[in-house]
């Protein structure tokens, strides 16, 4: 099977990051009869200070009609507000319909530093306050604006059925591993219902309903009110196994999640459709450290991964997800993020030759 | 002086408490000159089992007419939507206009296992998702609802002032302890404006523009979005100050801000208006343990502490807060939250000891 992909390193450390996932894509062993072939696509800030628009329409054309899937590096965002602009990867979310937003955050023996912790965050990636519909107006004490927040029992139903079934496929992953420390898979419901009572009311008891049909009744169903799940996922992150969101919480869960595991730099994502995934690194474009080759490369070669898992290659999945655990648990080439001196050639040819 | 206080306990836990705080009030040293009486007042889901309201119009009247400030214990949520029920204590900070959510997390010797922690969440109390104008209608492929977030700049800017004005405050009293590990007051603002340019990014500009007024001169200002502020306050926690933030981000951050000293138990609040203040833990009613009375005081204490700094005696606030603060610090008498074995009682009588 040849995957031709794209690929859009974006702004700063993203032109650092996204050359090593396609090293690792081309250094798959041959083995597992798999050939990619790559097409470049702009997008980001850099791209709209060159075209006017973050987010080109070849881009998106490109991977509607060339693509099987793609990878997204980062981009930055103006410091001040600067009229036209718009997050390209929030945009290209919505027009390729990718509709959950897959955040796997996992210790290792390297990176742990108590229990275990192994859990996704499943977040919907399509509405609730990214709709970006806004308006701003001359109150009697000055500007006021106003943004719609909007939850529908499609988009919640979906997502919770993504949900579901990624909760069942770890499962049948756990299980064949003996050292597993759960042995029913769950899935806990994020919300805010007790102040949103229609939006996250809808998306509460959309998701209850869709985690009840047959196929997911080995499934423990749970809920949590977001302070409290941030709250509850710093105190006891072993517990969790899939959290599923709305947008917004999802978005601040997953960082708060990566908190946990040491670094951003470690945490990748997965923007999966019904027939595309792209995979995208949870950290930002990093400016700071842009252009040094010190960007921890591991977030970027887990989204390959999981962008892999997403496009039904299940075992080039698991080459790489080992490949960089061996990394991890060595922790000879570690970048600076996680206290160590290698540089991203470095970390990214060490996960390499344990592929 | 004589302060009038209302007493709501609520729900749960909230019953154990509040006569806590009571407690505490009653028992200051006669000195300070200050006298309290109390009024017991209603809210809650209890109440709106009873009555069909859960907050009597008599209960905001009093508070109105009758008191300087008020201690609210907790409330419990119905499980399922119940119709008609909403939350007391967002309508009562919308009532009495109490603008400012103030949350102090702070590690003391006894709860500290890395560097201190010394920060204050100012939260907007008024407006963002929680104005609850929500509606719900049949779209094409079923439900949708939406909610209002709704940003003003009236709003935006008198938490901002009051977040300045508590970083100058918490500067001078620092300055006056020889092991202040900060020596420059500093306030971030969290935002969300690279998604919600118009509404979060009005309250940055407002923030910004707030935070510029002369007597905030000395004051550091920053600016931080709500998913890395997440990751920041869970990887550096000791570099923060005063974090200024919309309403729901608020809500969020100090949950998490909580979790890092340890317990929910520990964190007070007050909600602030220009005339009046409500002294509130953080935690909820905790079901789960109630009637026990293992329900750990420290964060009503507290509170208490807190609602009398905004009430001007700041004489009687620092010696409750010296009295836990040697409480935590001996560990001798902790509620079951803080790993101990001591009874909420227990808890009270050793802080009274200390006052
Ligand atoms: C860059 C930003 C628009 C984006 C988001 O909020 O979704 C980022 O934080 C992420 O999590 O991918
Ligand atoms: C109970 C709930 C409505 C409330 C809130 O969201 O404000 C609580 O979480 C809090 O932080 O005081």
């Amino acid at each position: 099977r040849t995957l031709r992909i794209g690929l859009i390193p974006g702004d700063g450390i993203g032109r650092e990051v996204i050359p090593a996932g396609r090293r690792i894509l081309e250094s798959l062993p041959s083995s597992l009869n798999l050939k990619f072939n790559f097409v470049d696509l702009e997008a980001g800030y850099d791209t709209f200070k060159k075209t006017g628009t973050a987010l080109p329409d070849k881009t998106v054309e490109t991977l509607k009609k060339e693509c099987d899937g793609a990878l997204f590096g980062a981009v930055s965002s103006p410091s001040t507000k600067v009229a036209g602009y718009s997050s390209p990867i929030v945009a290209l979310r919505k027009k390729l319909d990718l509709y959950a937003n897959v955040r796997p955050v996992k210790t290792t023996l390297g990176s742990s530093n108590g229990n275990p912790i192994d859990l996704v965050i499943v977040r919907e990636n399509t509405e609730d306050l990214y709709v970006k519909e806004e308006k701003t107006y001359e109150g009697p004490d000055g500007k006021v604006a106003e943004a719609i927040k909007r939850i529908s029992e499609r988009a919640s139903s979906r997502i919770s059925t993504i949900a579901g079934e990624i909760a069942l496929r770890r499962q049948k992953i756990r299980s064949a591993a003996p050292t597993s420390i759960r042995d029913q898979p769950m899935v806990t419901i994020t919300h805010k219902s007790n102040v949103l009572s229609q939006t996250d009311g809808l998306f509460r008891e959309t998701a209850r309903k869709a985690l009840a049909a047959d196929k997911f009744s080995s499934v423990l169903v749970e809920e949590q009110i977001v302070d409290s799940m941030v709250y509850k996922l710093f105190r006891q992150p072993e517990y969790y196994d899939v959290i599923v969101a709305p947008n917004l919480y999802g978005d601040i869960l997953s960082d708060g999640a990566a908190a946990l595991v040491g670094s951003l730099g470690l945490v990748p994502s997965a923007n999966v459709g019904d027939n595309f995934a792209i995979g995208e690194p949870c950290h930002g474009s990093a400016p700071d450290i842009e252009g040094q080759n010190i960007a921890n490369p591991i977030a970027t070669l887990r989204s390959v991964a999981l962008m892999l898992e997403f496009l039904g290659e299940e075992a080039a999945a698991a080459k790489i997800y080992a490949a960089v655990d061996g990394n991890l648990d060595a922790a000879k080439f570690l970048s600076p993020d996680m206290g160590g001196k290698a540089t991203t050639t470095e970390v990214l040819d060490d996960v390499l030759k344990r592929l």
